[in-house]
């Protein structure tokens, strides 16, 4: 047993899933470890934020994914420090666990560029916990506005402002108008949640940045059409509890969203090296190891490099698959004795964004269309890519009836809303 | 607008739901008031807890339910005090709602009679927050059992002991027989999770014991045959976060579950009226107000009456239905000026419960049987009794897909696990 390698794998998102599976036939053994004990289809989180699907739906048990695979090992698990001289990394639970190769990609988190006081007022995106904190926080206000008599409260709770205009600030400003639009009404009898207003708040010069000019100017379009307030070019100020500051614009909102800031997630700092200004960890394009250190290897939203042309490696979940197998293949050729695979190249097949009810925007090597067709195509990528039989099933017939019903199943409070 | 009564209804369970809806065309306006802003379809809750269904499947949002009933306005809001003097209800925001008629039915939490020390120790099963934190308790002791490397503290981990031999605990700890025995298997490494032993305490001489005794050994076999290890006859001397006391033995179990003592909502002791032992209401027979108070009607768990032949109208979703309707029908005739309808009389349509797969015990006055006709009869039943259509075509596919698989889809565990 202990005469085969050990792999560590630290998160077991996109690229330390795809790592593991890239490694079931090699003679290793290998420990995943999780803090959850489940893969996310992070692409759907925003469903669940905005009560379109429950959170199983789109999450499977990390070791009912891998129960075939017999030389994996899942721990579920948090990982504190790695000891690069140790070649062990230790949990929170005092464990630790000894390897002869390391992969780290625990992701990424939040931030708020030094503003970490508008935290608990405008909660980010990244877990299943912070989808079910937003579902809660965007249906208790429509309660709350239905209850409130005065007229100025009641306006601020159904002022919803969502900050950041790439991908998730589209999707989340868009269903929101959605929501408020269609799926509520006629539920209330004293306030008319067609009233409430969406804002998408953007501090760059137009939304959904990493796509040509022209895509962009669609989804704007298209987010004006959904009803959504579309702001570029003005920073936030500031956010409290009772709202935000827009530039010199005070507005009273008591849901703001955030999805604008992206930090790598601290366990990288414990690596001891030099890390970019959103805490990424510059690796080998050869192998994307550290360098000086072969042993270990960083994938996913925890990495950064560059392509051929300068342009970094983006963030997106078709990137950490593709820096998992790389991996994979490198650590098979080494103890194989085999020359290592040619450096890693990512492979872009295109960048594809929704924006609500049959809008969405394309963007495949040139070939760009946005509208009815980019949404059937988003949707088609989506549920095809979504892990486990059942979730797409369920999935489908989740969506087919939002579309014709224009209803959402997941509308359900869990936990209880924090005082606001 | 104030020119009609106004009826205020305390909480969204079946008895509140029914009596809404029984004044659907009544000249009344209501205010339906509850802590959270869902109907639940208790019965299944205890599926929930043991992963089976994602909580939106056993749910729907009220103001849904009831968005066509233009004279029903729904509140989330938690009533904290009655009034009955100044005919008002307070919230525990401050505000306080008048009525012209009052109906409470708040139903009933779980009682640890006189043991809260237990409370932390062993949860119980009344919400969706209950289950989602069961769910939590019972996916992390099987993790925690796979990183265990003392053999003692394993087997702790994975022991599994539900207090209370009623219809919820048997189907716990069937569920719990069938995850460990089927579910589970093949997906660890370290440990075989068929090795975990489910224990099932009943303090009484028989499980089920509302069912008739042919039927509560044919439940005791069923249980035994998945795995379950019955004790009854010996109380719980005490339980910690190490295990439990059953009489004279002490048995580690790092899980236990509490489906054993049941006690009124707290809102009981505002009414200012003498309680049963279990904090239940008195109510007359002929309209189910209380004594000196025809304004005010108690349904559901929180109330407690006597049938004809002296015992007890039982604690279950058709019951509560019923004495919802009840009420409506009286506030009707009240309203037109009409005689009061015949005083109240439980249908009782008979007793069924199920225990796991493939098995299940039914009373039909009578007409008893047990084992798959009685669990396809089960399932039928809750299926067709469940509300929402899409509720019901995705928990038949989830069941459909859990029986031929044994698999469960929502075994994620969300929100953080409490230290233990």
């Amino acid at each position: 047993m202990d005469a085969v390698p050990h792999v560590v794998i630290v998160g077991g998102g996109f690229a330390g899933l795809w790592a593991t599976r890239g490694l079931a036939s090699a003679p290793v053994r290998i420990t995943l470890i999780d803090r959850g004990n489940h893969h996310l289809f992070q692409p759907l989180l925003y469903q669940v934020a905005t009560a379109g699907l429950s959170a199983p739906d789109i999450a499977a048990p990390l070791r009912h994914i891998l129960r075939r695979q017999r030389n994996a090992t899942v721990l579920m698990g948090e990982v504190v420090a790695i000891d690069k001289a140790g070649k062990q990394v230790r949990l929170s639970n005092g464990d630790a666990i000894a390897y002869d190769a390391l992969v780290v990609c625990t992701g990424a988190t939040h931030a708020y560029f030094g503003h970490d006081e508008w935290a608990p007022h405008a909660p980010g995106l990244k877990t299943l916990d912070d989808a079910l904190a937003i579902r809660r926080r965007v249906l208790c206000a429509f309660e709350r506005a239905e209850a409130e008599r005065d007229p100025a409260r009641r306006t601020a709770w159904l002022t919803f402002a969502v900050v950041g205009g790439g991908p998730t600030g589209v999707e989340l400003a868009g269903t929101l108008a959605e929501i408020s639009r269609h799926t509520l009404r006629k539920e209330f009898r004293n306030i008319d949640p067609g009233d409430a207003r969406v804002m998408l708040l953007e501090a760059g010069p137009r939304v959904l940045a990493t796509f040509p000019e022209a895509l962009s100017a669609k989804a704007t379009a298209q987010l004006s059409k959904l009803g959504v307030d579309v702001r570029t070019g003005v920073p936030v100020a500031g956010i409290d509890a009772e709202g935000f500051a827009l530039g010199e614009e005070r507005i009273a909102a008591r849901t703001v969203l955030w999805a604008a800031g992206v930090a790598a997630s601290p366990l990288a700092r414990t690596l001891d090296v030099p890390l970019d200004r959103a805490g990424r960890v510059a690796v080998r394009t050869e192998d994307l190891t550290l360098p000086d250190h072969p042993d270990i290897f960083v994938a996913g939203d925890l990495a950064t490099l560059q392509r051929a042309d300068g342009r970094p490696v983006p963030g997106v979940a078709p990137a950490a698959k593709q820096m998992g197998t790389h991996i994979a293949n490198v650590l098979r050729a080494r103890f194989a004795g085999k020359p290592a695979p040619a450096p890693f190249r990512y492979r872009d097949f295109g960048n594809l964004a929704t924006i609500g009810r049959r809008a969405a925007v394309v963007d495949l090597h040139g070939w760009k269309f946005s509208g009815y067709p980019a949404w059937v195509f988003w949707l088609t990528a989506h549920v095809f890519f979504l892990i486990g039989f059942r979730n797409r099933v369920v999935v489908l017939l989740d969506w087919a009836m939002a579309y014709w019903t224009y209803q959402r199943n997941a509308r359900i409070v869990l936990g209880k809303e924090p005082p606001r």
